[in-house]
C-alpha cells in the first residue's frame, strides 16, 4: 500500500524553544493576571508544557498559580478569579517534554528569601549551571527542580546580602549562557536580556503601564506598543519611582538567528527586524540562488509558506500548495496502529494531490534536524504524483547542537552532522537538495551579529566553562 | 486607546457545518475503531462539539461510545481500548453549539428496533421533520432527544416491518431535505445521499476495504483510495455479499456550494472538482473582474488565504499577509475583561504592522454573513496604517438563511438581507467592496448546478414543505 | 504469612439495590435543584452509578442533566447553577454495576411524545419488560437504552391518547412487578407505588411543598415531614390545582422485607417501622433464640452493628468491635498487587486484635450471599487471635434471586441455594452459624405482610408471565 | 421550620491532624509504591488535602509522585504503574484545608544536596522554626513553601558535611517541636522520633522488610507484624548492613494524648495501649464518676460511639443510637442553599427521631473545641423529640491551642478558653455538661506522661523559644 498520508513523531521536529515570558507593572492594583494570561497566550508558540503566573501582593508576599497543561487548560475562568488584583505580574510558558510531568518544574519560581518573597521567570539556558550549583551545593544550598530558574533564583538570593537589584548584578556577572529574565522583587519589576541578547526581550508600554515580553505580538495581544528591545546586558528596574536601567556588562549583541528561521511568531518584530520580512526576503534569495526548472513552488506549512511566497514572486513560479495540515491536531494523540506506525505523533499533513500529480515541485523548508521528516514528506508527495521534488531550505546546515536554550537534538543525530549534503538529498529521496548560506540568511534577518552555533559552532557565548573562574567567597 | 488586537466571538463568525461521518465495511473482524477515529479526526473541522463511534457485533448487537468533545478528547487510548473488533464502524462528529451540552443529542443514534439493535450518523437538515415528527407522535412514538437523526431513525424503524433496506427507501422517499447517512443496518453497512446530493458523500477503498465519507480527506488519512462521490438518491448497501447500488429517487444534482466557498477541507476533492482549485480560481478571475491599484493583496486566514494567492497570480500585485492566526485558540477561552469585551470569542487575529503599514490594501474573506467581524478586521488594518482596505468577497451577498445543513444566522441577522452593497461597504468601512459573481462561483466550483439558496433563495429542495402531503398509514 | 487484612471485592457483597427516587412540587418556581441534590445525597445509598435531576419548564418543556457517578460528582456547583428555578423537580439515583459506563442509561428518561415533554425516574424491575418491549417492537417503537424505565415511558406514551394520567393508569395496570416511579406530565408530579406495594414510597410536605421519596431520610435531609407511605397501587397527581389520590388497583402489601435487613438507612422509617428498632429487636430476638456462651458479641459494620447491640442487650455480652471500616474506601481503588490479590476491591476491614486475642466470639452479619466474604472476615479473625467464631445472621437463609429491583447473584452463585446450614457452617469456617427465622424476621420489621421471595421463594408477584396476556391494540 | 437536620461546616470542628507518614526497607528491588499506597490508604484518617510517595533509585535519584486530593485520588492505576521498583519507599498524608491548593506544599519533600537525591515526610509541628529560618536566610538559604519540611531538608543538608546522618543527628537537637520523620537518605531509610515522642512512629516488619509508620493500623494494610515503638530521641537508621538505632537525645516521653481522644484510628495500638480500649474506658469511668437518670446514652459518630457503649456497659443504660452520620460525605459538597446555610459543610448527621422522642438522653463527645457543632446536634435532638439532653465529654476542658502538629483553633476560638462549664452548658443549651478528668485521661490511655498542653498548657515542649538560643556557625 502507497503511503499517501504521514504522521510526524513530535522528536523528529527535532527544535523546541525552552520558554516565553512576560512581565507588567502597573502603578495602581489592577487584575493583571487576565492581561498576563493573554500574553501568555501570545507566547503559547514558545512553550506547550506548563504555564504560571505570579502577582506580587502587598507586604512582600506573592501570589500565583502554575501548572501542567497549555495556557487556556491551566488557566480556567476560576483560576483566574482566585488571583487577585495587583501592581506586579509576571508570567511563564515552558516547551513540552516527554515524561518530566512533575509541576515542580513549572515556573515562574516563587521563592522566599533574604527579601521577602520574589518571583522569577526565566527563558534561555546557563552553560555554566553545573559550576554554579556545585559551589552552591558546598555552600550547603539545595535544590528542589532540575530547572536553570532555581539555580539562579538561588544565587540571586544568595548575593543579595544589601538588595535584590545587587544581588542581581553580580548574579548577572556570573551567569555564561542565554538569560532572558523577568522578576519580581521588592516592589519593583526587573527585566533582563543577558550581555549577549541571545534571548530576546522587548519593552512596550500601554498607558502609564510597562510591558516586558519575549516577542512583539505579546505585546500586541493586549493593546500595550513596543518602545525598543532591551540592550545586551540591561537590567531594567521599574518601580513606584519610575524606570531604571543598568547596563550590567555590555558585549556585542548575539541575538539566536533561528528566532527568525522557526521560533519566532512571524508577527513579531525582533531587535527591529520583522520575522515575516526576514522570511520573505530568504525565499527571494533563495530564488536568485537557485534557479530550478519547476511548475510550482510550495512551502512546508506552517513557518516555510512565507519563504516559498518570495520565491514564487522573484521566480515567477506559481506557489501553489503541495501539503495541507490538520489543525486540530494537539497534544495528545491516540496511536493510530500501534503495531504499524509510530508512538507520540504530533502533526498530521495530507497532500493536495490534484494539485502535485505530474508536477516538478520546489519545496521549501525551514530546516533539516534530523532528515526523517523530510523523507516522509517527500515520499508522500511522490506517491502523490511529483515528477520531480526540489528541495530548498531556509536556513544553512544544521551541524551542531544549541546550548542556549533551544531543544534540538544531539550532534549524532543532526543528520548534517554526519553527513554530506549530497548524502542527504539521497537519504531524503530529493531531486536536489540546497540550502541557504549563513551569510545571506544573516542579511535577511537585518545583518546581525547573530549567535549561529547550530550552523557554524560560533556561540555567542564560550560553551565549555568548565575551567571554573566561577567562585563565591 | 487604539483597537490593535481583536477578538471575534464565535457566533459573529456565522457559518458552521452540521456533521462530518464515516462508514468503513470489512470482511474480516479488525480494530475499526481506530481507523474510524481517524477518519473522523480529518473531519474534524465539520463538527466540534461532540464525537462518536458506533460498531456492528455479532448477533446484531452494537458497541458504542460517544460524548460531548473533540474527536481526541472524546477518544482516549482507554476508551478506543474498550471498543471491540468489528467488521462495520460508523463514525459522526458534529458542530458546537453553546449551551446544548447535554450527550444525548450526540451521534450515531443507536437503537433497538424491529430487526435488532442498528445505529445511525446523519450530515445535513431536514426540512420537514416537525410533519414526521407529529405523524409519529400521533402513532404513538416518542422522542428522547432534538435531532433530526432520532426522527430519521424512528422513520426508518417504523417502514421496516419486511426489512431495514425497504424501510430506508420508504423512508427517504419521505423525507425532504438535504442528507447524508451511514447507517449499520442487519449486518450491512448501509451509505444514502438525498435525491439533490446537496451534501458530500464519497466512496472509497482500502485492499477489500469499503470506506464511505463526507469528504475525500478523511479517506486520505486512513490510506483509502476515493472511487468515486456518491450519486443524487443513491443507496449503496455494503455486505458479506458484496455493494448493491440502488437509485431511490433521482433528482438534479444539487450540492452545496458553499462547501467550496468554506466548509470542506481544501484538500478534499467534491464531486470532482479540488476544493483547493476551486478557491484559487475565484482569486484568479476576482483580479479580472476587479483590478484594483493597490500595494500588496492579502486573504484573511484560513479560508482565503488561497484566494488572495489566485489574486495576486494574475494581477501581478504581491501576495503579504496582513492578518495572523494565533494557532493555539482552541473551544474554550477565558473572557479576557468581563466588563469591556465579549464572551465567547473563538478566534484570534493579529495584524502585521509592518507588512500594512502606509501600505494600499486588497483584502480578500471567503463571505460576509454580519458584517461585525469584517468592521473589527478593517479597523484593525487602519490602525496598524492600512492607506486603503478595498474588500473582496470570494462568494456573493449572503441573503438568505440556510434550512439545508448549515448553522447560518437568520435573515434578520444577515447583513446582506436588509443592506445593499454599498451601505455594507460603509458600515464596515471599507474603501471599496465588491463581491464574487454567483455565475463566477458557480463556474470555479466545477459548473454545478448547485444549491445556491443562501445567495439567490433557490434552494436544493422546496423549503415550504407545511402543506402536508406526509402519511404514515 | 498469615491473612491479617483482608480486601473484600464488590462483587462479593452480593446485593445492591436498584435505585433511589425523588420527586419535588413547590407552588412557585424555586431552586429545586438543589433540595433534589439534597435529597438524592441522602439516598446515595441506593444506587451509585449515575445520578440526575429533570425540572419542568413553562411550556412543557423539561431542563436536566444526568451523569455516570455519585451525587456529589455528577453536580458541581457549575452544573447545579445552570439548571433553572422550578415547580417540578424529580431525581434519581442509580446503583453501580462494572462496564456499563453508557450514560445512555443513565436516569431521569426525559422524552417528548404526545403531551409535550416529560421525564421519569424508576425504582424497581419489570417482570414482564421482555413481552411489553416485544409487543411495542411490533408496533414499530424502537429503544434507546436497555433500561425498564425507558420501556415504562414508552408504554405510558402509546397510552396516552386521551392524557398521561390515563396513560398512566393504563400502563401501570399492565406492568407486573416491582416499581415506584415519580414523574413529570403535563405539568404535575405523579408519584406511583405499584400495587404491592414491593418497593417503598414516602409522602412528606415543607410548608406548602409536597415531597415523595424513596426513603424518609430524604425528607430529613430538606426538612421536609413525612406524612404516609403511598399505598400499594396508589397514584398520586400533584398539581395546581392539588393532590389527587387515585388507586389503579390494589393487592395485598408485599414490601421487600431486605429493605429491613440490608438495603435502607437505618434512620429511615419504612411502612410506619423504624429500620434502626427492626434490627435492633432482630439482635435481641436473636439473643433469645440462640443462647451462646462466649466473651464478647460484635457485628459486621457497618448494617450489624445495631443488632449486635441488641444480642447484648438481651444477653448480657459485652457488644465489642471486631473489625475496623476504612471509611475512606471509595469507589476506585487500586489493586494492590495484581498478581496475589483481587481485582475491583471495595470494602477493607481491620480486625481489633487486642479485642479479639483468645476471645470466644459471637459473630453478627445481616446476611449471607455467596459466602466468600464470611469466609475472609472468620480467617481473620482466627489469625487475630479468636478461640471460637459463632456466626449469627441477621436473616434467614438466602435461597433465590430477586426479580424485583434488588441485584442478587443468581440461585447458582446464592450459597444456601446448594448448601446445608451444616455445609456453609464448615465451608465459612465457624464454630457455629445460626439464621434469624423468617418469621421473626417478619415480627421484626413490623409484621409484613412482605416479599420475602429471596428467602422462601415466595415473591410478591408471579415472577413467570410469559405466558403472554399482553396485548395492546 | 424547625431545624430538624444539620450541616457542620468543616472549621467548626476544630481539630485535625498534620500527617500521616509511611517508610518501607527492602533488601530487594520491588514494587513498594503499592505496597506505600496501601499504608498511606490506612493513614488517610490524619490527612485529606495531598498524598505523596518517594521511591529511592540507584544513583542516589528519587522517583516520586505527589498532589492534592485523597490517596486514591493522586494515586490512579496509571501514576502507580510509573513509579518504578525500589528498596526504599516514604509516603505522606497531609490534612485538608482551605485555600491553600498549590501542590508547592505536598510532600514527600525531594531536595537535591550535598549528598545527592534525598527525601523527607514530617508529622509534627517545629516551634522554633522562626528562628531557624531566620539564620538560614541569612546564611543566604531561600525557601519555597511555607512547610516546616522544607525547613528541616534545608537544615539537615546544610549540617551534613560529614555525611546527612550526621547533619540529622545534629538538626535534630536544633529543633524544637513535635516531628517524626521518615527520611530516604544515602540508600538509607531513617526514621526519627523527637526526644520527646509527642507525635507516633512505629516499626514493623514484613518478612525481610522494615515498616515504619505513624499507626500500626497502616502496618496492618499491608500485612506487616508491628515490632515496637520508637522511644523518644531514637534515630533508626536502616540499610544494607542492617538496622541500627541512635538516641540523639532522651527526654521524659510525651505522647499527645490527644492521640487517643480523637486522632489515631481506633484500631491502632500506640505506645502499647490500644485506642480503642482507652475509649472504652473512657466510657466505663464516665459511668462511675457521672450517675446520671436518663433513658438512653448515645455517642457523636464515628468516635464517641465506642466510649457511648463503655458508659452503657458500666450503667446498665441501653445504648442506642441518636445521630445517623451519611458515609458519602467527602470533601466537596454543593452550597444547598447560598443564602441561609454556610459554605464549606463537610458532615452530615440526622436524628434518629425514632429513638430519640420523648426520651432523657445521655451524649457523649470526644471533646467541645469551639461549641457550635455541639449547640447544632443538641438543638437537632430537641427538635427530634428529646426530653433531656446531658452531656458528656470523653476529654478535658480544651482551653489552649496546639502547637505541636494538631490544627486547633486559637485560644480565642476555644470556648473552654473563655467560658465556664456552666456557662458552655448554657451555650450549647444541655441540660447537663461534664468532663472527664484530666487524670482519669491519662489512666485510661495507659498512664502516660504524656503531653496534655492543650487541656492545661503543660506542654511537652518548651513553647516560647524566640530567645534565641539557636545559632549555626
Amino acid at each position: 500500500m502507497e503511503n499517501k498520508y504521514i504522521i510526524i513523531p513530535e522528536r523528529d521536529l527535532g527544535v523546541h524553544e525552552e520558554c516565553g515570558i512576560i512581565g507588567i507593572y502597573s502603578k495602581e492594583e489592577k487584575s493583571l493576571a487576565r492581561d498576563t494570561y493573554l500574553g501568555l497566550f501570545a507566547l503559547q508558540h514558545r512553550g506547550q508544557e506548563s504555564a504560571g503566573i505570579a502577582l506580587s501582593m502587598p507586604g512582600r508576599r506573592i501570589s500565583y498559580y502554575k501548572n501542567m497543561g497549555l495556557v487556556h487548560e491551566v488557566f480556567t475562568e476560576e483560576n483566574l478569579q482566585l488571583l487577585p488584583d495587583s501592581k506586579i505580574a509576571i508570567g511563564h510558558t515552558r516547551y513540552s517534554t516527554t515524561g518530566s510531568s512533575n509541576a515542580i518544574n513549572a515556573q515562574p519560581v516563587v521563592f522566599f528569601g533574604k527579601h521577602g518573597r520574589s518571583a522569577l521567570a526565566h527563558n534561555g539556558n546557563i552553560v555554566n549551571t553545573g559550576e554554579i550549583k556545585e559551589t552552591l551545593l558546598k555552600k550547603g544550598h539545595m535544590f528542589q527542580s532540575s530547572t536553570d530558574s532555581e539555580v539562579i533564583a538561588t544565587l540571586i538570593n544568595y548575593l543579595s546580602d544589601i538588595s535584590m537589584e545587587e544581588g542581581i548584578i553580580q548574579a548577572c556577572k556570573m551567569l555564561n549562557g542565554a538569560f532572558s529574565l523577568v522578576i519580581i522583587a521588592e516592589d519593583k519589576l526587573i527585566a533582563i536580556r543577558d550581555k549577549h541578547g541571545i534571548r530576546p526581550l522587548i519593552l512596550g508600554k500601554r498607558g502609564e503601564d510597562i510591558v516586558i515580553a519575549s516577542e512583539s505580538c505579546a505585546l500586541d495581544s493586549i493593546d500595550a506598543t513596543p518602545i525598543r528591545d532591551l540592550e545586551p546586558g540591561e537590567i531594567l528596574s521599574i518601580g513606584a519611582d519610575g524606570m531604571k536601567s543598568i547596563l550590567y556588562e555590555k558585549e556585542q549583541k548575539k541575538l539566536c538567528v533561528f528566532e527568525y528561521v522557526y521560533l519566532a511568531r512571524s508577527d513579531s518584530v525582533m531587535d527591529g527586524t520583522s520575522v515575516y520580512e526576514s522570511r520573505l526576503n530568504c525565499g527571494k534569495k533563495l530564488a536568485e540562488l537557485y534557479k530550478i526548472d519547476a511548475d510550482i513552488v510550495a512551502g512546508v506549512p506552517d513557518s516555510a509558506i512565507v519563504s516559498a511566497r518570495g520565491y514564487s514572486m522573484v521566480s515567477g513560479i506559481p506557489q501553489i500548495d503541495a501539503l495541507s495540515k490538520n489543525r486540530y491536531v494537539g497534544r495528545t494523540f491516540i496511536q493510530p496502529d500501534q503495531l504499524q506506525r509510530e508512538n507520540s505523533v504530533k502533526i498530521k499533513l495530507n497532500a493536495f494531490k490534484r494539485n502535485i500529480d505530474g508536477k516538478r515541485l520546489i519545496l521549501i523548508d525551514d530546516s533539516i534536524v534530523r532528515g526523517t521528516t523530510s523523507k516522509k514528506i517527500i515520499s508522500l508527495l511522490r506517491a502523490s504524483g511529483a515528477k520531480e521534488v526540489h528541495m530548498l531550505l531556509a536556513s544553512p546546515m544544521v551541524k551542531f547542537p544549541c546550548y542556549l536554550g533551544v531543544d534540538m537534538d544531539t550532534k549524532e543525530q543532526l543528520i548534517a552532522g554526519y553527513k554530506t549534503k549530497d548524502e542527504i538529498c539521497k537519504t531524503i529521496g530529493a531531486d536536489s537538495l540546497n540550502y541557504f548560506p549563513l551569510e545571506e540568511l544573516v542579511k535577511s534577518a537585518g545583518g546581525g551579529p547573530f549567535c549561529t552555533g547550530c550552523f557554524d559552532g560560533n556561540y555567542g557565548v564560550p560553551i565549555n566553562t568548565r575551567a571554573g573562574k566561577f567562585e563565591l567567597e
